[in-house]
């Protein structure tokens, strides 16, 4: 049996008897009951995610950002050149990006993954090809290509969680990554490429109408089906994207929490939960991001975003700035008395 | 001069330089324009209040948990007994309640201020007086004891700066507070008692109905003037929102950024701005409180909640919780690089 499809047979979903734990315990707390809103239900979630109560603290934790370069970008979908996303990944090792600085205050590390940036790296042990065709004339990718992807984002998810990491967090980087990922998200939710197409860096009308009808157009030519991610993914994905649900299906298939970022992670959210339903037990949403489709997506997999801050950046900057709530969710069930142990008198 | 006015005369609005510099520094980060969303208008204004970009980072941080009683209590508004204030409070001074663990996460440390505790308690060298009157059948508070729990605030903030503390938190413990908060913001903001008063705890339809008309009576028994806050406070006011609104002050005349915690915060916040309308550019609304007061009284202030889970606990707990992410937008402009430094082309 190959890599992926291993890692989904053993993908399972919340552990009911530790989400009740965790429901009793935290009624037991000295704290009105559900005072502490939506945060009791993620403190729930990573108990029966870890089938425990108290589930382990989420630390330490990783980012990796997944950078690739898109065929697409020829198209004009974007004003940045292509030659930007090599430079971010400069960037993000000299630890001078915004994921960098945000990662530094929540003590969180990063991880850089060329799995498919155009210009030559140095060092680039996981890339798959050197970014996609272009999905308007030819599939972005083969199947073994994107199947490659995803097995290479599953690698690292296995390879951080060996090196100690209890909490994955995603990052990514590509200039024109926002038009697969609204390609995507449009195929995996049955919604039109309109509503799912934002403005990405801030483009103007004229590229944003343009950017829909490039996407309308590869959708028209391939019609990918949603029950098919690998076909999905090879029609109209990117490499990070395919990347990206390999590592969230690596953090569920070993019960770690992975806080999923913006639109480029939460397309990637949606293929693997097309691969395995059960792994979205493992998503904690970090932010909404105010690309439309994100908002699409989370929605489809029944995610409510921690913070909402109109940021649009990726990098994986936004799962970063939530990791200090997500690891506030557990340190409750840890910590917090109960009515008896601190003799508080209940209503 | 008293302390009260002295502090009021020395509040001043936002630095324009330094918020330019913030938005300038900003633009020539290695990000899109504005794709930090929310964010970069709170790094402008935490520029704007000290005065130079980037401005200090905000800690070490303490979160003030001010605990107070209160006569309309015997009205029935609240099932929890008045004692539970004061066993709060020890379990405060012991680490087990929310706050701590959540300012164990953050960094941050917790001090707790006996500003009006019903229950006689060891040390008390804040105390004004055991709880407020019944504010059904007289003011709350005299004059004079509003404005000593407002200037114990002001004296917290500073003792508590003159520590070392960079960035001040609200935190609040008092049964039965909601009710004052939900009087004070009906006051302030023009308000109907039944659209700021809301559940507090959780309580049933037939106390909530109870609780907005033991609001209106007491308004109607004092008619409190918006513009005379101190007249507003010792009517229908509480020690701990007294001492909250000095506590901000005490943080805006010393050009320090103050978490304003949930609706009790919110209400002492409103008072704040009553006494100095410039304070508001010392305020970051930590949360959206659960409490439909709270979002009434940031909507007067021009506040945007930097989280939103429905929380409504109190005890400073939404305040701390955001903490990271205040620390978060100071932090990138000291350490993101710009297209320049990092050879990144722009678009």
């Amino acid at each position: 049996m190959e890599l992926l499809d291993e890692v989904r047979a053993g993908i399972r979903p919340l552990d009911a008897a530790a989400v009740a734990a965790a429901r009793a315990r935290l009624d037991l707390m000295t704290k009105p009951r559900g005072s502490l809103g939506t945060l009791e239900d993620l403190s729930a979630q990573l108990a029966g995610l870890a089938g425990e109560c108290p589930p382990p603290v989420p630390g330490p934790a990783t980012v990796a950002v997944f950078a690739a370069d898109h065929g697409v970008h020829a198209r004009g979908v974007t004003p940045w050149p292509q030659e930007v996303t090599a430079q971010m990944v400069a960037n993000f090792l000299a630890g001078g990006a915004v994921v960098n600085a945000f990662a530094r205050q929540a003590g969180a590390s990063v991880t850089v993954v060329n799995v498919g940036v155009a210009t030559p790296l140095d060092r680039s042990p996981d890339l798959v090809r050197r970014g996609t065709r272009d999905m308007t004339v030819e599939p972005a990718l083969t199947r073994d290509e994107a199947r490659a992807a995803v097995e290479t984002g599953i690698r690292v998810a296995e390879q951080l969680l060996s090196d100690g990491a209890k909490c994955l967090l995603t990052g990514d980087m590509g200039i024109a990554n926002t038009t697969p990922a609204a390609a995507l998200i449009a195929v995996f939710t049955g919604s039109s490429a309109a509503s799912t197409t934002g403005r990405g860096t801030g483009i103007d009308d004229a590229t944003h109408a343009h950017k829909i009808t490039v996407i309308e157009a590869a959708l028209a030519l391939h019609s990918p089906e949603a029950d098919d991610p690998l076909g999905v993914l090879a029609a109209v994905g990117g490499l990070e994207h395919a990347a990206l649900a390999g590592f969230i299906l690596g953090a569920a298939a070993h019960r770690v929490p992975v806080i999923v970022d913006g639109v480029i992670a939460a397309s990637g959210a949606l293929a693997a939960a097309a691969f395995a339903p059960d792994a979205v037990a493992a998503m904690v949403a970090g932010h909404r991001s105010a690309e439309p489709g994100a908002t699409i997506a989370l929605a489809h997999l029944g995610l409510t975003p921690l913070l909402d801050l109109g940021m649009r950046l990726g990098e994986g900057s936004g799962a970063v700035l939530a990791l200090p709530v997500v690891a506030a969710a557990v340190r409750v069930l840890h910590e917090v008395a109960t009515f008896d142990s601190a003799g508080v008198s209940e209503k």
